[in-house]
């Protein structure tokens, strides 16, 4: 398969990993979801990250996983596997059974236990000796699940010190000041570029980012064809009709992005959509009361009214 | 003026403490901003919260600060001031002060210092001390700034422990299964009912929360006539008039919603509204860029038509 | 091998993962350390904790180590395996490998994601599933490392909903009157009663800790013979002689419980003291400098005067 | 009253703030107490930090003791006021009312809210802003109550922004490498010389921390004589005179600097020693129990002992 670079663009859906009723891996459901995104029009597909339940896999099941996703993508679009571990042993392991199974790169987030510049920058130094010159990966800047604040200046310091470093996940919220002063970096030239996908807020600032200069979003909604369509329209200058677009998503992408019961609004509308058998989350998870499917069903449905009345 | 009592509902706005360009108190802005909400329609106003910047004030700008709004107010509505200190000598003399001056209760939050269920309702059993029993007080429930979780068992415990705290300031994330559960133990008969007003991620929740109990909305926004008119429509069982206008201030209320510049963006569309003559915030606080007030302009512009064709 | 059960006491050393300079496992001074633990009188070994630098092991060289101190251990004492993990799929994974090679139950600590006390124990729950009822597993409480905090009451009921929980690793600090509470909660009939072994602040509270009814400690240090010999003093009602031992002891004992370089210095002491062949820590882990190491030689000097004058 | 300035060193004990059995500011006993410590060979005090309850006065009550203090000094000793404060007004307003009444120097540490490097050094630059050219600050960094890990590059980074902070209170912990690097930097002339006063775990590394180019220390203990003999010793050179004085109290210190119940210790051991009246400690606070105070009259007992046999 080809290698990550930094020319990437559009659409990296952060993808679920589907389980049976009984928490068993899901293999035809999984097939689906990726043929789902394709026909969607994504352009990269990212796995075994934290809404992809990665941590309440086995090391065999992420292996299989693994595997059957990149069989099924089948080299269509670049596939990159989530490697965050709390070691770099087992971050080295893993990295080179799915580099070799296929994949075209790896994303890393720093441990919650650094603190200080000097510890983030000498984490991802450690990163880069433990991947080797070989592995492009991609920086995953997510606060709100690491408690880690990387500053605009401890970026790019890691991104001088990583040269194979060809992507930064930007999902700092709010970011849109730390999403311009990057790109201004490269722009002046102090600064090879990397392609820059925006998840803030699971996607809830994705207009707004791209006019500052992302290159597309890498994050989950259980309609990843808003994301394709807004990043095209934008792309081709509409930025209005990015808004319109948008907004007729936001009540709802609002609702599956709350913290906490988030992945199971997901997968939960995953499975209304036919793309995935169950809805079951791995323990421990949240589940929907009979009041938040009430919530889904209307946003649901004035969602469609919307889309309708948009053409 | 009447005290609070356990029959709040409607909006009580959380204001912002206006200052000059040079950073000293606005009065006379102080004073066309309580007329600016009263004409929208709030039924409560909220002062010296995180976002009327109370630790940014010295004592004494507090206590005029509070006399000023209570003098226009004129008792036309209730007032409540946040009193969260790190000392409860510093806590007692505050109430004290502004219950004196003629408030109608005071707004207390957890210190980041306290975890525990045990530690947590050891902290209120010393609060109920500090306010004595004549003073109504509000329990304000907001992870993202204390850092203090309070799991439902631990509300219904302080409510339990507190005669006079007649109110819950609702603003976890995701907060709704929360909400239904304390409002269930009052229907059940488990405890007395309390008002309940949320601000969960700003307000983003609000329709979501009036069905599951909420008895109107505590939080800030530049447009405080959407909360009024989200309120009124669901008080008056129009639940899809409640969404449609909910929605229709969406993408600029998740905007204004933005963690460390939101309260840089309220201030400047108050001003643009001509509320307040400055959008100043003292330090340390957030500046918006150029960049940040074309996406207001074009936020406003869609909003403004958005309201048009609702009519 | 005997399985662990409540009435464990004496010492469970937490060792050292013996590493060669170039960082690889080193089997042969496993070896040697089993012994030395053995000849000084330990009861049991704690292996795959923190110190024992547990998430820098890949999952095979995990069990490699294990099946080799297992082999060398050969039933004389019980060894305790730390199977935390980020998910529970890892940890049952691990648990099951551990106990066919022949360990005598397992070491959990929560997740620094939990927070309030339903959160606690309904992640002790999933434990216990986990685990299954045929595991004897003891409960970590070591709020330094995980930044979760059990208060009293929260442990009783961890304890309660878990049949084979035998024992309590207690490490909080302060956390005198919570040994004392707990102790007195069992002396009371209100639980079944546990064992207890004390590692606070690494052993530097271990002759109070005695005095309040703790069966013995578990933590480690280079030289494990101090904390054999206070017990032991304590079991025989000599608790003068205990305080003795442990002063004699405590300069050293307090350097190399520092935290951030505590790790290398007990490798570095160990190393001087013929267990292991290297001092080498895997990445990310401290250097001693010259200074460190001028100021362990001092310390050691006056540690060996003072054991002399103590007979 | 003479400024402080680079030079300082020796011991700046940390004041306990003495009330009476219900509660009150009690006078006598803060004469008392400022008596004790001049006779005991102190070279500063430090008065309003956490170990002072200082969160706990009123704003009235702090000046009131801090007036106190200085008319029983009367220019015998630099007397340092903390004013660490959630907003600059506050802070302001505290300076000049303590300076004006006579302080040497006031101390800051940064808010729990500050994280990146860049946040802490704006953060500083605002202090210098509030507190003004003329006033002399301390800095204060002491992570366990902070929260803040403050990197030595940081540091150096707030000292050349910083023209009158004249001394760092060092309390990192471990932070000897700290202590080294920062003393390197001013000896190779990168920097001006600060003074720095160590506070370690509660002086818990003191010999090691003069070894490393501390001026002395800051911190409590109820035996101020240990810290000043400790660093006379080793200004004269005599090192191991030094660690013998500072073992003969390290058992009573390592309990008394327990986190929690370390300040109860403290002023049931002033009590004692008959310095001040009453041992009360405001809420939230800790009580000793029964089995706290056994303990501590074996360790005093064992404490006198020791230094009888020291001579």
């Amino acid at each position: 398969m080809k290698l990550l670079d930094s020319t990437a663009k559009g659409v990296y859906l952060i993808t679920v990993t589907p389980f049976t009723d009984t928490g068993a891996l899901d293999l035809p459901s999984t097939d689906r979801m990726v043929d789902f995104c394709l026909d969607k029009g994504v352009t990269g597909l990212t796995i075994l990250g934290i809404m992809g339940e990665a941590s309440k896999l086995s090391a065999e099941e992420s292996l299989q996983y693994t595997q059957r996703v990149l069989a099924r993508v089948d080299g269509r679009v670049p596939v990159i596997v989530g490697v965050s571990s709390p070691g770099f042993a087992s971050m080295g392991e893993l990295t080179r059974s799915v580099m070799d199974a296929g994949a075209s790169g790896v994303m890393v987030a720093p441990p919650s236990t650094v603190r200080t510049d000097d510890q983030i920058a000498a984490y991802f130094d450690m990163v880069n000796e433990t991947l080797g010159p070989q592995v492009p990966w991609c920086l995953q800047d997510h606060p709100v699940s690491t408690g880690v604040q990387m500053s605009t200046g401890v970026i790019l310091r890691i991104l001088k010190n990583s040269p194979i470093c060809v992507m930064l996940k930007h999902e700092d919220w709010p970011g849109l000041a730390k999403l311009s002063a990057i790109r201004a970096a490269s722009d002046k030239g102090e600064l090879r570029r990397v392609s820059i996908l925006t998840g803030n807020g699971g996607g809830l600032f994705l207009p707004e980012e791209l006019t500052r200069g992302a290159d597309g979003a890498m994050t989950g909604f259980a309609w990843p064809e808003m994301m394709v369509d807004v990043v095209a329209a934008h792309a081709r200058g509409d930025v209005e009709r990015a808004h319109d677009l948008f907004d007729a998503y936001l009540p709802l992408a609002r609702y599956e992005q709350q913290a906490g019961i988030g992945l199971a609004v997901r997968k939960h509308l995953l499975q209304q959509r036919g793309v995935i058998a169950s809805a079951f989350v791995r323990k421990p998870g949240p589940k929907l009361s009979p009041q938040d499917l009430a919530d889904l069903d209307r946003l649901v449905r004035r969602q469609d009214a919307r889309l309708r009345a948009l053409g």
